[in-house]
């Protein structure tokens, strides 16, 4: 990967003395920001006009809708302007999450205060003008939502749904030796399982080959309405938890007493030099190849909620309570009773000392600020766009599988072995820009020839024997954590910082972060709608096997394949946000995989089986199929001399296509001619207007024709198909079969048995509809196939008795089909 | 609630000196009960037949197809032992839960040595029949599932999805002084989320009025081919892990060298019985009124994976590594090479010592069990339906409101405020029996008059002045926990315990439970398909506001419906184990969640807002609603003379009703006569081989004609419809508005304006189909439709255009409509 330009590493004090850190000039400075920062943050939650108060606030100058979420802004605003003394002293590359996400008026503040707002927002420049634009726009229609999210620039992470700050911060570092990543974590957050999980994988981060993370936990005390478990516990047991969990406390408490702020900012930049000091020196020893794991500083930041807002109103407390944690002065009219109130607060933070005449910033705010590339709403992390480098990829043909074309089925492959053999390659192409995560499962999931080519990465003891930890290392470009939602995290903050990857799981638990990447996809969403000066970001890959039709083993709790619903929901509004596969076979999964790794701004969820299963098509045939997600298999379809048949059989998944293939073969022989349709890609049945790549409605009508029963086996559940061919010419034709959620820990045969997706079940099905529709063309059904039926469904219940009895399958119900050239 | 017959609190040791405890009799039989588990669960992996191996077995015996994980067993059949010879010595009513699910044949295994599971299976009996029933039905086709589930007697917990048992933990003790909960926890399970949040729920549970959990980390080192994290830090790095969270760890470490076996045992009795002396004493202080929170023991049981089974196979390490996850000799054949190995293995639990020729089992194993319901198997708790006491329910009649009928609209209410005053008297009237849990949003969601009957239940600090801790105590039936996993996962576990409760969640964030609540459902449908011996538990209740369309000032994370269609997936199969409600008024909100807190085995969640909305209906005609699903509010039609009308409005959700209504003036004064059908409950429309209590074909076509035009409006996502009418008769007749997951911070009037929902969007719709069938028809439009129609839009943007300027909305855009009597 090209190094971001702000790749110096990790000095210690730039030549600087400690004492200049903090001279007075610096001190005055802080607080000039800080105050300016907290006076801009409650403009735009406040003010509609004159924002540098000029000749006095008028009552017409308050919002008539007042949004937002003071409570947790004054800490951040305080965080903001020591971390910009700091970058602007060490000249170190440092990206900030704000993970209180309602934060969002003190990320605008500080990137308006920057310049880097004014640099993509032109029409908000820095001065009078472009400070009450600013107040005007936020959390107001068109304008800046609440929260700090893609519309600001230096944010890769949004904070509605809480829990995923410190894994995007993780992600960050990955591979980016140079990056310090700095977390802002509320103690609310704190709370929730996802953040609970992520503090552990430090235990994976190597220092030398990685950046480092530096989280602070804002323990303001309060949630929306309750104290925070972490602000009401002892020092002691804070200290021991996150000593627990690999890391050094350092408790910094401010706010609660008459303490004068710029000895507040004193100590702050003491502490802080301080544990910079310790960064280094954790970076210095693993250049010098020490391996011992550090203990990493973690920075518990202590301070009033809403600090510096009125203390009580009409008798209530307000500054360190949960009643901060929305707007102070609630309404506009609860605002303008409060007038007088409102206007010293905001003048208590000395506008004529922060504001030139003009509305331009006063040297004092703008003197602790890094410049260029440094600034926090710069740093090419943070529009990773910038710095993101393409993949070399390795070429298909080497890895492709060449099936007889004459006999297919005889070729058998596992696809995601297939594809870890490729990804292997794209590994040792494209070091340190490509990682794949899995929850202990890439083994499991038969990916693991991804090992050729690189380790795991663990930073915690390796047997030095090596019998159970052959493929572990210190440096690898594989982690494994049992957690979904650390898997979907850390690659969501690697690609949100320029890099590529992939994380690989069961197709069940997936849906444990449906939430989770909803919000990367509403992300993305946000990008293509109302932010168009960052650059693309690559794909977020998920590829999802160990699926439902081959859990049979693992039982119930593993079968769900509803993950797509979830995913279908989002972008259908013509923004390619998503993109859904069921590639059914190795070289349907390679083309796919391709396309997914060069993708950008969207997220790739693909459904592929581990097992071995026949090679269908050739590669150039998986390449026409995936340019239009959808393919009529000609050699597999069997219609009579004109052209003509009965009905479509159409699939969608590998097991699906097997047992619909084998149907075929029955069907074949009670002379039943039919066409034979695949879809790949699930969104090229979405409706045009939501679409615009899906099929037409001509092109529907030619692929399932406009008068033939459908046929439809479908991987997940029937309802997905019913959403999706609504209102589709024709679309009464269609027979859906799909997972019922019917399963138990029992043998494939009976998985496929119970939820009607056997062979025997989709072939009878057939012969009954094509009969029925006989019978009210012709008055009469065909013999023939009634007969066929019966004998069908009883040959079917023989072989059900088999298992029932044996425990395994009759390999007559579950051999793979095999398709002769006519 | 009924206490259970077990409710024996906490004695120190039963008159039982210390060295009884350990006698060498008893260390013997818990070496005899732990071998014979361990046989027993290996035989259910790997014996078709001869499970006592009498005459030494064949490889006839082998089971074709060996399905399991062992290496958990062993350290679970361990646990199992000392559990039961505690309990026999103590008395203490104990439940267990098993989170490394797959260790399912540990769970039979124990259920069947304490007599448990032969009687409610009354053809496994205890003895060689039985046995070889129980080994041949374990992942067996219509057999016992691999995961420890709702099939075996005991279990209120299944691990297949990992990192819930915790939570399950703290809610099955809560308001249950005398239960001891042990949950074993896998070290996998320790790396996710949702497990390693559940830590901090000891900050809620007071000792005196809930009873205790004693956690045990089962650290055997290795996930399916991982280390786990927590085996590999340092043990000072554990302890002060837990210590940091309120523990106190215990270490317990066996298995790594040739300690033998009775000393391992008497090493364990002496700990387990200091662990329950410490527990005994935090009750007694609790009892003396001590309020002091105490630091809960927790045990770090360490032992090698797989313990017990070959040390190398094929010169590759399985004791004490990930290569003992699954099956050590992983397949038939692969046994049968090593059939030798493998007999010798099965030899080394000596079953001739452990089983009486006829199969029965050996005194020597079953004197350390408990007798009758304190068993493990048949704690009362584990099978929740015993104890299950029902509510006494307020009259609603307290609680409904009156709208004036004769002129709908004019009466608001918040329909989350009014039930939660509903939900305050059945706090009132069902002490220690109904819990409220919430991710800090109980007041958020407006439900916070539940405080004039309970608090919150806080154990940790509580400010003396009580100025921001008003509603706290250290009793109470709320709890407010930042993670909607532990509000779903405590819910659960006091469910699953017998008694009752409700959770209420954001709705957008309901979708981070989507996995867990799609467990607790599977649950569900394996109790109504394969358990009929445990008798119902209450409803799963959850209550979710704060939705979509009232986010606009949260912004466009908080903007997400799309829960429902998680929930539609499961239970298609006429199960009614989902219950899914819109209630769209407060008299609505009453009646379905009175129905909702009586029901038994299902999921209820209800879709509701919480802002001041009008009351549409009496409670009377909402009663008349919930009884069918759906109605047709005959007050809000508009027919003509002769009951005709030219389109079907139907709406599903509280905003689309009111902007339906509001639609609906606009079309009464052009002239157009519609139908106005309200639907409640989303499963009503579900296919009826779907659900047989959904409408009928005839009743659809009824409510919503066979030839008119349906614009239907609806809460989520308009796919959701799509999936649900598809196949319906006439269904193409219907036009669906949804959320189209267009959001920011934003207006409330610009969120309907740009997904289509506003009112004016709606009437316009309406008109546009009317006269495009009126086209159809008469080959001409009506030039009055139109132009109103054109008028209506223009008015539209004239708003919209307010909006954006103002940043708030002109009351005409979004005012609530009121309909007089005709």
């Amino acid at each position: 990967m090209a190094q971001p330009v702000l790749g110096t590493p990790w000095y210690k004090p730039l030549g600087i003395r400690k004492q200049e850190c903090s001279s007075a000039q610096t001190l005055a400075s802080l607080d000039a920001y800080w105050r300016c920062a907290n006076y801009i943050s409650a403009g735009q939650i406040y003010l509609f006009s004159n924002p540098l108060m000029k000749g006095g606030l008028s009552p017409r100058d308050i919002k008539h809708r007042l949004m937002g979420h003071w409570g947790t802004i004054p800490g951040l605003n305080f965080l903001y302007a020591h971390i910009n003394r700091f970058i602007r002293d060490h000249g170190q590359n440092t990206v900030v999450l704000m993970g209180p996400g309602h934060g969002g008026p003190a990320g605008n503040a500080e990137a308006f205060i920057d310049g880097s707002l004014s640099e993509v927002y032109p029409d908000i420049p820095q001065n009078e003008q472009g400070l009450e634009r600013l107040c005007r726009a936020y959390s107001f229609p068109l304008g800046f939502p609440s929260n700090h999210g893609p519309h600001t620039p230096g944010s890769i992470h949004e904070g509605g749904e809480l829990g995923y700050v410190l894994s995007h911060a993780f992600g960050a570092v990955l591979d980016n030796p140079s990056l310090l990543a700095i977390p802002i974590i509320g103690d609310g957050e704190c709370e929730t399982g996802p953040l609970a999980a992520s503090w552990q994988t430090n235990k994976f981060i190597n220092p030398q080959t990685d950046g480092l993370v530096l989280p602070i936990v804002h323990l303001n005390g309060y949630k929306i309405s309750n104290p925070s478990i972490l602000a009401r516990v002892s020092l002691q047991e804070r200290d021991d938890y996150f000593k627990g969990m690999g890391y050094r406390p350092y408790t910094f408490v401010a706010g609660f007493d008459e303490e004068d702020a710029l000895s507040i900012h004193k100590r702050f930049v003491a502490l802080f030099e301080e544990i910079f000091a310790e960064l280094c020196s954790i970076k210095e020893h693993a250049k010098q190849g020490f391996h011992e794991r550090p203990s990493y500083p973690v920075l518990i930041f202590k301070t009033p909620k809403g600090w510096t807002c009125p203390t009580y109103i009409d008798g209530q407390k307000f500054e360190d309570s949960w009643r901060s944690h929305q707007v102070p002065f609630a309404a506009a009219d609860e605002t303008l009773t409060h007038f007088d109130d409102f206007c010293a607060w905001m003048a208590s933070y000395r506008p004529q000392e922060i504001f030139e005449k003009d509305g331009t910033l006063s040297k004092q705010v703008t003197r602790i600020l890094p410049q260029g590339d440094l600034r926090i709403g710069s740093n090419p992390c943070a529009d990773a766009g910038r710095v993101r480098c393409a993949l070399t990829l390795p070429s298909l043909d080497l890895y492709k599988l060449a099936p007889d074309t004459s006999q297919r089925g005889a070729l058998c492959a596992s696809p995601t072995y297939v594809l870890g053999l490729y990804t292997a390659k794209l590994l040792q192409n494209n070091p340190q820009m490509f990682r794949v995560f899995g929850p202990d499962e890439i083994a499991s999931n038969r990916f693991q020839s991804i090992y050729r080519a690189t380790h795991k990465q663990w930073y915690v003891d390796i047997d030095k024997d090596l019998e159970n930890d052959g493929e572990l290392s210190q440096t690898g470009s594989v982690i494994e954590q049992l957690s979904e939602h650390q898997c979907e995290g850390l690659l969501e903050g690697y690609v949100l910082t320029g890099r590529h990857g992939i994380w690989v799981s069961y197709e069940a638990f997936a849906q444990i972060t449906a939430s989770m990447i909803s919000q990367h996809i509403k992300w993305l969403e946000a990008l293509r709608r109302e932010v168009s000066w960052r650059k693309p970001i690559s794909s977020l890959n998920i590829l999802l096997t160990s699926h439902v039709w081959r859990q049979e083993h693992n039982g119930f709790t593993h079968q769900d394949p509803g993950i797509v619903d979830t995913l279908l929901n989002k972008s259908c509004n013509n923004e390619h946000v998503i993109h859904i596969y069921y590639p059914c076979d190795a070289n349907l999964l390679l083309a796919v995989a391709q396309q997914a790794y060069t993708a950008t701004d969207c997220v790739n969820v693909i459904f592929a089986g581990k097992q071995q299963i026949p090679v269908w098509l050739t590669l150039d045939e998986a390449r026409l199929e995936l340019a239009r997600g959808v393919l009529e298999w000609t050699w597999a379809s069997h219609t009579d001399a004109h052209g003509n048949f009965d009905l479509v059989l159409a699939t969608c998944g590998d097991v699906p296509t097997i047992e619909t293939l084998a149907a075929a073969d029955i069907l074949r022989r009670q002379g039943v001619h039919f066409k034979f349709v695949n879809v790949l890609n699930l969104c090229a049945l979405q409706r045009h207007e939501e679409n615009d790549t899906a099929l037409t409605d001509e092109e529907f009508t030619e692929l399932f024709s406009a008068d033939k029963p459908v046929l439809f086996a479908f991987h997940a559940y029937v309802g997905t198909i019913y959403r999706l061919i609504w209102g589709r010419p024709h679309s009464s034709n269609f027979y859906v079969h799909g997972y019922q959620d019917l399963g138990s820990t029992t043998t494939f045969f009976d998985m496929l048995h119970m939820n009607q997706m056997d062979r025997f079940a989709l072939a009878a099905h057939a012969l009954q509809i094509l009969n029925a529709q006989r019978a009210l063309v012709h008055s009469c059904a065909k013999p023939l196939w009634k007969t066929a039926r019966q004998e069908i469904l009883a040959y079917r219940e023989q072989l059900y008795r088999f298992t029932l009895e044996h425990g395994y399958d009759d390999p007559a119900a579950t051999s793979y089909p095999s398709v002769a050239k006519d």
